[in-house]
């Protein structure tokens, strides 16, 4: 370890706990949180964010895009480190907002204890969630983003994303951008939301890749017809293709998957979808994830080929949809990786492990402009996107104090 | 053809069409009809019907249970032929509606070209499509409906049926009974609503049996979580547990089948149904029928072994609710099959099959009570309970020329 010169830079849990928990009012119910993208309560949190990092002795402003940026006052090259604070339409507390206060936390101790000697930029991304455009504010920092995509974002609801900017009076406010002579990498600590580490158990995660992925949505065409009158050689059964099609598609996959591939069909319906009624019509869902775009590609095309053949027995018609391009998956620096991997070690030995994020992250955004590492600290029970959502308090001390070793270590090596 | 006593007696098509139609006006929608049981529309058919009868030379009246029953005022032992009149939600013009008229054409065409020589009982049996409770007149005038089952049933929307019972008027008035002394046997034409008849371009089926069945909804409880970060050997998804387990009922019931088995998935539902969410969740409904009680039992104690086997597993599990008893099958004599079957012959030569009903119908109710016999004429592309319903005129005609030269056979025969 003596190689690592940023060695001592101790965070405070305590205090990180109880900033944590101050965020968690701000759309409380119950155990989870309501904090949705440009909601009111998202506003008052940002504003309550900024003063936190001016407290903290960072330049702190929300940007025209809901931003909150946190700028060390040193240094010409910083590290940049973040998440998001808002949240699903039922969501946790910890889902972005432990990596935002987490950051703060380690700029905050690493200026108490080092002074001016490093420098760390803190940021809450707008709207990773999506509730308008997925990862707004981190696509937006990274000039991802044009005006005409602005122009077409629309919530659930019918609001339009134009109208949300302008109603939280930062319409005429720029846009931040990354500094790609300032910023030498980019830092995300976030729960796992899935079950490896806790299945493990692991404390820390060292994310090696983003998984990208492709999404459809399948129609099946048969014929609806009584469910007794119509003999077994001729019927046009939807549904019975829409098993078939599944189970073609998951032993297919499963020969051509890697340990990490997933693969989901989250919803299907028969219509009329009535018991003594043959099915005339089914709509599914199917979507995939992977760290190899190569793969991912070949599984569009593996798609592709058995909708072919389903077509081409002539019982059933499907048509495939594409719910979106292709997503790429997002690698993390390796160099990064590595020291992420190191101070995990020094603080749970042999109780961390590499891998990949099934999950999408703001991380994603920034893999591809400026080296980028992220680290993962486990899920109880594997749960996210839900109220019950929640991490034992010792990972997340834990994580943070990774998350700074980390940050020197970057700083020391990259800067 | 020279045992064919009965020969001769000729129906009137053009007044069988004609009298259709005009029943077709009551509750007409479209194309199709909409006549419920316990309706406006429907009581004010029924009343209809009664005087129709009574034109005919019937003595007609409706009965406690809403029954319109027209009888012959001659001879001590009589034909009974009848269908229902009521229809389903959104109803074709033919389903039941055909039955009856033919039967009523039949009983006048005989007494018009025979006088007093033959005795036909007609009858339109309430509520066969069970908005209150299938087959209900059937039932009753069998004797196989209890107060308790009056007490009990009630329609989709909450109606009550005694309510129903009172406002219509009949509260007070008997219900008329089989009589054994009487009844030799009964007939009934149907339209197929099915494809079998037309896909082989035969005009006439002879019903050998109506199907009994047994019918299932399945519930599959997995665990939801997130569809990118749960790797595939951590999941315990409902929605792939179901598409197993359908593709295991398909291969054992297709092993266990006859060439007349049907069973079908009509609905199934995943929860929560997102794109990006294992299914913690499946409901799915299962149906099947079969001429034979045995295999019906057979297919029930398979579908009990797959799946207990698939809660063996331990990765989901899986329960079953029996919607109802099995239903058991019944048999039309097999004197009047022949005899139905060699008046088919006679008018259309080669063009008819013996063939199993897979719809329920009033036949059903009176097969262990009383010798019983059904035909069918074709469903224009086998569509049934829909307001698209249709049968070519001239099959009507035929099936009803059938029907009048079997009644003749069968009091021959029987009486």
């Amino acid at each position: 370890m003596s190689d690592f010169r940023g060695q001592g830079v101790a965070i405070d849990g305590k205090r990180l706990l109880s900033e944590l928990q101050e965020l968690r009012a701000f759309g409380a119910r119950g155990s989870g949180v309501v904090r949705q993208s440009f909601s009111e309560v998202d506003l008052a949190s940002r504003r309550w964010l900024q003063e936190r990092m001016q407290a903290a002795g960072l330049h702190a402003a929300i940007d025209g895009i809901g931003n909150v940026i946190g700028s060390a006052q040193v240094g010409e090259r910083a590290l940049l480190m973040g998440s998001h604070t808002d949240t699903q339409p039922e969501g946790g507390w910890l889902d972005g907002a432990m990596g935002v206060m987490c950051a703060l936390e380690v700029a905050r101790a690493t200026r108490e204890q080092r002074g001016d000697r490093y420098a760390i930029d803190v940021a809450s991304w707008m709207d990773e969630e999506g509730h308008f455009l997925t990862c707004l504010g981190s696509r937006s920092f990274c000039g991802k983003l044009t005006s005409a995509d602005i122009d077409a974002a629309a919530s659930p609801d019918g609001g339009r994303l134009r109208e949300a900017i302008g109603a939280a009076g930062i319409g005429r406010t720029p846009c931040a951008r990354l500094d790609r002579d300032r910023h030498v990498a980019y830092l995300e600590a976030h729960i796992e939301q899935g079950c490896v580490l806790e299945n493990l158990s692991l404390s820390i995660g060292v994310v090696s890749s983003i998984v990208g992925g492709a999404a459809f949505r399948g129609v099946i065409v048969g014929q609806q017809n009584h469910a007794g009158t119509t003999p077994m050689n001729m019927r046009r059964d939807a549904g019975r293709a829409f098993v078939d099609l599944a189970q073609q598609i998951d032993r297919t996959f499963r020969r051509r998957a890697d340990a990490g591939t997933v693969w989901t069909i989250g919803d299907v319906r028969f219509y009329p979808g009535a018991v003594n009624t043959i099915p005339g019509r089914c709509e599914f869902s199917l979507e995939f994830r992977d760290v190899d775009e190569g793969r991912i590609r070949g599984l569009v095309e593996s798609l592709h080929e058995i909708v072919e053949a389903a077509n081409g027995e002539g019982v059933v018609t499907v048509q495939l949809e594409s719910l979106g391009d292709v997503i790429p998956p997002a690698h993390m620096d390796l160099r990064i990786q590595r020291l992420i991997a190191e101070a995990a070690e020094r603080h749970a030995p042999g109780a961390w492990k590499s891998m990949p994020s099934g999950a999408g992250h703001d991380a994603a955004v920034f893999a591809d402009v400026v080296p980028s590492g992220m680290l993962f600290v486990p899920s109880l029970g594997g749960i996210s996107h839900a109220f019950n959502e929640d991490t034992r308090h010792e990972h997340i001390v834990l994580g943070c104090q990774v998350l700074a070793d980390s940050a020197i270590a970057v700083l020391d090596a990259m800067a």
